[in-house]
């Protein structure tokens, strides 16, 4: 094997971060600004960076998220690596990252996370020039993402769609303690691309265990108060 | 971010190649030998080398897959990213490693892969010190397999369990093209550590549309010839 075709790649973590409003599936970004020519370009990136020298990947994973957004303690699951040797073919994209990390980049393979979680989780920022935002999924694959983040997602999807099938349970990690059934029908539509008849749903949720009906009603809502339900584990 | 804290590991893929010989359920390793102090040290381990420059993952995969087995169009599924800093804390590994590849080695990210195949499938030999072989699966967490390849095995077959719970006509994957109920019995136990009773397996199997009857019987076996069955799509 002739060594001048092996050379040693950046190793990155990438973290897919959902969240769910009560209507729209949304996923955490980052502003990224870049000074191209004297002009300001803005694009979004996945919360992400290089790994360090002593951390393994599911503590870096954590870290860049933690530094990134301010979460902490989030259950993030490692689903795929990207490393294909065109992923740092746009310019921009290593332009930023020289700046940003005051290193030579050649190429860079990215070992992929997702999470879900309720999306009154405060979001903070530590780094001034830094900015995590939820975005409509939605909207994604109109945006200019970094690298080949927009496809980082789209894989973080189907394998929260797989999982889902083994462990309905997780949808939950979504949903306020305390939701409605239209909630919990509007996640369930949108998480598997489809539109559920609203009486065949309420059969379907009479059907699990695991949803509890509470004594309680919505508060402070324009249409008339549904009844909250909470997860049961 | 302090730089010094950030270098290139080498980035590697391992394949995780399991096989059924219709009684146990099989991983294929290659022969590793070194020389220590004079002495030869002999251990396992999974088939995998690090990626070239220009490759991607995937291709990386089936690459090595095939240099180090002969084995080709071998559907190789990625599921998991190992990468902690004591993956090669055993100086025998890295001493390997730099032999082999002529490369100074330090910390190896490694892309694992699984696949599911036919153990009659023919294995070949590349290289002149390489040789690849069965070994049953049982047997492995008592052998020395080089750096973190046990962990890896382990992991990769809880990645086929869950797999077939989704895609259960994966295990015919590793079935040979006619089969025996108590072949299928035999793996489906094995990849489920359980033990079904023959009846009650018989009365599942009945429900499963894509196991289909053959107008055939086994030939040439000591005790009572069983009848042959296919798996149809």
């Amino acid at each position: 094997m002739p060594n001048e075709n092996i050379y040693n790649p950046h190793v990155s973590v990438d973290c897919v971060v959902f969240g769910f409003d009560g209507e729209k599936l949304k996923v955490l970004l980052i502003e990224r600004s870049i000074t191209e020519q004297n002009e300001l370009y803005n694009d979004k990136k996945l919360p992400g960076s290089i790994i360090l020298n002593d951390e393994d990947l599911d503590d870096a994973a954590s870290r860049v998220l933690t530094e990134l957004t301010g979460l902490k303690n989030i259950y993030l699951s490692q689903f795929r690596s990207f490393g294909g040797p065109d992923r740092t073919k746009n310019p921009r994209d290593i332009l930023w990252l020289e700046n940003t990390l005051q290193l030579k980049i050649g190429r860079i393979v990215t070992v992929a996370y997702v999470a879900l979680i309720k999306i009154d989780r405060k979001i903070q920022v530590k780094y001034e020039n830094t900015q995590a935002n939820w975005y409509n999924l939605d909207e994604v694959s109109a945006m200019n993402l970094a690298f080949d983040h927009a496809e980082i997602i789209k894989k973080g999807l189907e394998h929260i769609r797989h999982s889902l099938d083994i462990e309905p349970h997780l949808l939950f990690e979504l949903l306020p303690r305390k939701f409605t059934i239209s909630q919990l029908r509007s996640l369930y539509d949108t998480v598997h691309q489809m539109t559920s008849d609203v009486r065949n749903f309420q059969k379907k949720v009479a059907q699990w265990p695991y949803v509890v009906a509470l004594d309680e009603m919505e508060e402070g809502v324009p249409h008339r108060a549904a009844r909250l339900y909470k997860y049961k584990k």
